[in-house]
C-alpha cells in the first residue's frame, strides 16, 4: 500500500452492502445500503460509487489519498483478477460478467481487490482484532451456516480454485449423518448450524413434548435459553451441537496447524456457553505435541470484513 | 540443486532404512538395512554413511557429484533446520538431540534436508509418479494408519509446527465414534485403517458367526476377499470403511482445494475395489463448482519417498 494506509471498503452481504473509508485499524466513516435487486449486482455499482464518494467527502479525502478499493464478497472469487466464480444461490447472478477492476479504475482511479467475506473477516481480525500478533490462524463463523478461513504463516490459504480454507464448515462431522446444502453428507454445518437446527430439533426423540418445542424460532438463542433453564431435550441437543463444533475445531487444527482459532458469527452471542467447551475439547483431543491451540472470540463483528481492506490491498501476489 | 540432479536419499521406516543414490526420476542404486536398535537412531548413522558410500562407489560417483542428502523420516520434522520434533512411539527417542546437518556435512560435505515420510512420498509421486503435472495434490496413504500430505500451488503445506497436511487421517469421520491413537475421537484412521479394523470387526453385530471371523488376520486383504466371496458381515464392514475413506476424501478436497487425490499405502493392493467407489463418492459429494477432482492410485510404492529427494533439495525456503 503506497498511498498511506487508507482504503475504500465495500462489504457485500445478502441483502445490503456496507461502504466505508478505513484508515489502518479504524473505520473513518461507513454507510449501509440495501441492495434493491438481489438478482443483479451490476445495477447497484453506481449506488456504491456514489456512497463511497460521499463518505470520502465526509472524511475530507479524495480517491488518490486511498490505496485502493477492497471488496468483501459472499462467494468464491479471485482476489487479484477480480473475477467472481460463485455467488450465493439466486443472488448476484451477473457477477461473473462484471469487471470490477475496470469499474474501480474508471470511478476512482484506484486498484481493486476482492476477497471472500470469511477471508476478509479473518484478515480484519488479524489486522485489528482477536488475531493480532498471530500468523497461523483459523477463523470459524458460527451462524446461518458454518463458514471459515485459514491463514498459514501470515498468508491467506486460497488454493487452486480459491476454495481453500473456506469450507471448514463442510468437513465431515459424521460420515453417515444429515444431508448438507453443499451436496455432502454430515458436514459440521449440516449437523450444527442455524439453518440445520430446526430439522435436528424436530427429529430429536422427545422434542414435541419438550419446552424447546414451544419456541417460535428454533435458533441457538432459544436452544441456549431453554437448556440453561433445564429443559432436558434442549440440553441434549446443545451438547450434541457443541460436540459437533468441537470435533470440527479439532479437524481444523489437524488440517491447518494453527496457533489460534477465532470464533465469530451470530451464534457467538452465546460465546460464554460455547468457547470454554471448545477450548477444553480441543485441549484434550487435538494432537498438538508443540503445545495448546488458543481459542478466542472474534472482536470486530461486522467491522472485521471492512478492516480487512488494508491487509488485502497490502498483499503481494 | 546446483550439482546436477543427483542426490543421496535415506528412507527411514519403523524397523529398517533404505539408502539410495537417485538421479532425477530414477533410483541408480539402493540398499535396505535393518535398524538394529529401534530405541536409538544415532548409533545407526555410521551404518547409513557406510551404505551410502558403498552405493556411490557402485554408481561410480563421489559425494561432490550429488546435490545433497534427503532424509524421509516417520515423524514431525523441520526440513530446513533438520530438527526432529516427534517420532513414532518408543522409536528413535534420541532423534531430537541429533544434528543431522552437521553429520551430513562431516561425512559427505553435503547439505541435508529431512522431511516427513508422507510428504516425501507426495514429493516423489509429484516428481516422478502419479501426480506429475499437478501442483495441487493431496496424497492419502491407507495402511496401518491413514497418513497423508498436501501440496498447494506447487509447494508442500507444512504449517507453523510442521504438522500441516500430515494429519488428513485424523480429520473426524464420526464425531461420536471410536477413540483414535492420536487422542481424538472418530478420526478416519480410527474408523477405517489396518490397526483399527480388528476392533471394528469384533464389535460388529453378527461378526462371530460370519466367515470373516474365521480369518486368522483381520486385515483389508481378508476383508475384501471375504466380501468378494459374499460374506454379508464382511460386505457391511467393507462398505462402512469405504464410506469413511470417501467422507475423508471429501474432507480433504474441502480443506485443501486440490485437483488430484493420490491414494497409496498397503491397503491399495485392493485399489480396484476402493478407487471407483471413492471417485464416485467425491464426484457426487465434494463441492467443486470448478469441475471434478481426479483420483489416482500412487505409482511408485516405497520408491516414492526416495524419489522425493531431488524436489526436496530443490525447494527454496
Amino acid at each position: 500500500v503506497c498511498n498511506g494506509a487508507r482504503a475504500l471498503a465495500i462489504d457485500v452481504g445478502g441483502s445490503h452492502a456496507t461502504c466505508a473509508v478505513v484508515a489502518d485499524q479504524q473505520i473513518l466513516a461507513s454507510e449501509s445500503l440495501p441492495i434493491p435487486d438481489a438478482g443483479a449486482f451490476g445495477g447497484f455499482l453506481p449506488g456504491l460509487a456514489e456512497s463511497l464518494n460521499a463518505l470520502l467527502k465526509r472524511c475530507g479525502l479524495t480517491p488518490p489519498e486511498c490505496a485502493g478499493v477492497a471488496v468483501s464478497f459472499p462467494g468464491i472469487v479471485d482476489p487479484f483478477s477480480g473475477r467472481i466464480f460463485a455467488t450465493p444461490k439466486g443472488k448476484y447472478d451477473d457477477s461473473s460478467t462484471l469487471d470490477l477492476r475496470a469499474w474501480s479504475q474508471e470511478r476512482f482511479g484506484l486498484p481493486l481487490r476482492i476477497e471472500n467475506d470469511a477471508r476478509m473477516a479473518l484478515l480484519g481480525e488479524w489486522h485489528a482484532g482477536a488475531a493480532q500478533g498471530f500468523d497461523d490462524v483459523v477463523m470459524v463463523t458460527l451462524g446461518t451456516g458454518v463458514g471459515g478461513a485459514a491463514m498459514m504463516q501470515g498468508r491467506l490459504l486460497r488454493g487452486k480454485h480459491f476454495q481453500g480454507g473456506c469450507l471448514g464448515g463442510h468437513l465431515p462431522a459424521r460420515f453417515d449423518g444429515r444431508e448438507c446444502i453443499c451436496g455432502n453428507i454430515g458436514c459440521v454445518e449440516a449437523e450444527a448450524s442455524t439453518w440445520s437446527l430446526p430439522g435436528i430439533c424436530r427429529s430429536w426423540p422427545g422434542f414435541a413434548a419438550s419446552a424447546l418445542a414451544r419456541e417460535l424460532t428454533l435458533d441457538f438463542a432459544a436452544l441456549f435459553r431453554r437448556s440453561g433453564a433445564g429443559d432436558a431435550v434442549a440440553r441434549q441437543i446443545r451438547d450434541r451441537c457443541l460436540h459437533v463444533w468441537a470435533a470440527g475445531a479439532v479437524g481444523l487444527v489437524h488440517a491447518y496447524d494453527p496457533e489460534l482459532l477465532v470464533f465469530g458469527g451470530s451464534v457467538m452471542k452465546s460465546a460464554d456457553q460455547i468457547l470454554p467447551f471448545l477450548a477444553d475439547y480441543t485441549g484434550a483431543h487435538a494432537w498438538t505435541p508443540w503445545g495448546k491451540v488458543q481459542l478466542r472470540a472474534a472482536q470486530l463483528g461486522p467491522d472485521a470484513a471492512l478492516l480487512g481492506a488494508i491487509p488485502l490491498l497490502r498483499e503481494t501476489c
